[in-house]
């Protein structure tokens, strides 16, 4: 790949970011909001529809690398990396700016999708139902046990990410989509797996700002267990892999 | 690739596009008609389906390029691309037989979907299901929204198919048939996802012209949305590829 | 690919065709026989299954060009071309080898799913759905339509095996796997799709002779059908591509 | 590839097995645990989450050649080959030390998933729900037809992975994860299809000693099948490919 500029970088970041959360976001709204075509779909259609969205969004993001998560950002500096994309060193500057991106870009992307779905979100409906279109919320509330299942997801989408770099398939994208099915459909069931600061906390800060009808609380004392949980995750998943040798 | 002569191109597209209106129409017919094998498949099926409809009409097209869509060669055009496909030049001419092809294949295609589901049609059933089974319609009816909807995901897929060319994967249509299935669970939920016109107004004017048992309305009030929207979307998505400097 | 002899290439396709029946009848098992996994798993399921379980009959027999199915050889041959694989030529008597060997390994393959389920085939069950785990039944029986279903479906298949070697893609094996889910969702709504003489007609020789508890009637009246049907369409198929000179 | 330490194939043996368990045992909890987000998300879920499983441990593990199944390595020494990965020759004492590995893994990958599951289990739960995160059990009880099953199942696996390195296909990690979803749609119906001894024994094991709230019976009655069944398949699978002369 050609080497990029970090302003190159960070208009990647953004708009794969963007992509990630309109499409991910939409499919959330399209199984659980009233009165769309995909209503009550279920748990298949939700996983396939988030991997389809990291698909889409890797591709757009192709340049920079596709983080789209600051969890992939902290493990490929917590793996020892030298560079973020081709032509980006690692190095706190670069990591904020490529953060501060996927934040930017997952608000944005919630926004759009909120707006793809206006009628919709026009409905009398729970305000939990709104929120959980935005962010993440746990099945059975526990923030110890809902971290831990946090760390766990996001550890194996990072450490795959790290390695994957080594593997002898050509299918591109297809692969990190896949894995993220994997996650989802494995370890999402306790919180709904964020494994992703951005993807969680963007989002619920544009369910705060954003005039949504009927809307309730944006859940702020859970807020931390999805951005925190992956953070860690992320970090152990690249350091694991540096400890076993094995970062692409 | 080859080059190609605009008539070989030409009659790629219109075999394309037929092929992905007798698969795409069929899914729908599958899912919805009384008494198929597929019927209450649901949202997932019909995504899938559609998504392995393009996947084979790709494959039928790729010589002209695989647009099967006025979006996406309107999209082209508005990237400032210099070929439709090797060969042909991006022009009035070529644009217009292009799109001509494109909705004689989706009419033809839709036709043949009829035939093959004939007895199904036979039944009794809602107007609305006959119709539905041709051409999209929205689940709430606000022609402002439904248009914004149209205009979000058709930008998504001719984003997507403009910058895709620079992207390290290999898969080749399959692709594409994922950011259609990726569109169809994430934006489709307000209006079916259209995102094509010649896909929604080829089929309606076949549904008009048929001989079906028991049909009501073409919806032709609704007719525009699907086809201007994506005209918009794809318009857009190719000024933004060109915009970033991204395009293929 | 290197060059195969006959004997080499009988072998392929009976146990390409073994394994395809196998796992075929396997999944309607699944989803349609009493007290299994994945009783009541739908349309979606018996499509993904049986794509796949072409996707396993193809590796397993890609040496001699992996048809299993009388509608591709016949196509081929349709289509003009030289040789069914690498060094088998294309002949009245190896096309002969290539259906007999078809129409055994899928007797064989359904007698083995029957194996691998006895159990719940010792269920009480109707005797129709015990018929229905070996061939195909029409939802609404009418030969003349069910016969232009089982010709359209077969149709798209075989024309896009005839033309997919000019493709720029690189997924083998999976890429007719996926055409096969795109006709089973889109155009097997009607018939269940047999599109291929041996999938039909071999399981159905295996049911009439196999000592299945409480079996009813093998349907031989229906039986032509998916034999005739899919030969004319394979024909059509290889024809067209021919025709419009896209023979890979 | 590169050559690989027999030290460095176990650790690759034990982590893809971990991941491979953590996984599989992950969507088996998320369908059938009490208030989870996947709860009754069906067969297809549970097939498409063991495949991705796979997809993502095989990665994980591809420079010890990514076996994660005692079957598959019975099978590559009863196909006769030399090396167990590049580097690795096949012997009694490579091969148990990667059987070693991957029961060793399993065992862990079921902890694990349990841990992330942690309050859905302290929910009050059929026994034989909770055992059958860990490990299968039968529909209808028969040891002899059980086996029989386990044993085509696997014969289908370890024969396809021991001939599918001559097939054109170039999807890498993805082809089995495939062949796993077919197996598990087509043939899993009657025992949940192991098709894998360590996959099975290990997390029995790790249920046995596990705090589990209400756990009942690890039912060791029945653990025998899907460890011998496998086993035996995979040999079969092995000398079959060896006889016809595929060996890849």
């Amino acid at each position: 790949m050609e080497s990029i500029s970090i302003g190159d970088a960070v208009l990647s970041e953004f708009l794969g970011t963007t992509v990630l959360l309109l499409l991910g976001a939409g499919v959330v709204a399209n199984v659980i909001l009233p009165k769309t075509k995909g209503f009550g779909g279920g748990w298949l259609l939700i996983n396939f529809g988030w991997g389809l969205a990291v698909f889409t969004g890797v591709y757009v993001a192709f340049q920079s690398g596709a983080h789209l998560n600051p969890a992939v950002t902290l493990g490929i500096w917590a793996a020892g990396k030298d560079e973020f994309a081709p032509g980006v060193e690692v190095s706190a500057a670069n990591g904020f700016l490529y953060i501060a991106a996927q934040f930017a870009g997952a608000a944005v992307g919630a926004a759009l999708a909120f707006l793809t779905y206006k009628k919709h979100f026009d409905q009398d409906a729970d305000p939990g139902i709104k929120l959980a279109v935005f962010s993440t919320g746990p099945e059975l509330r526990s923030y110890g046990w809902n971290f831990l299942t946090e760390v766990v997801a996001t550890f194996v989408l990072v450490f795959w990410v790290v390695i994957s770099g080594n593997t002898p398939a050509q299918i591109g994208p297809l692969g990190v989509a896949l894995v993220v099915v994997a996650i989802g459909a494995s370890l999402g069931g306790p919180t709904g797996y964020a494994i992703n600061p951005a993807r969680d906390l963007g989002p619920r800060i544009a369910h705060a700002l954003l005039p949504i009808r009927g809307k309730g609380s944006s859940d702020w004392a859970y807020a931390w267990v999805p951005v925190a949980g992956p953070a860690v995750g992320g970090i152990l998943g690249g350091l694991l892999a540096a400890a076993v040798g094995w970062v692409a």
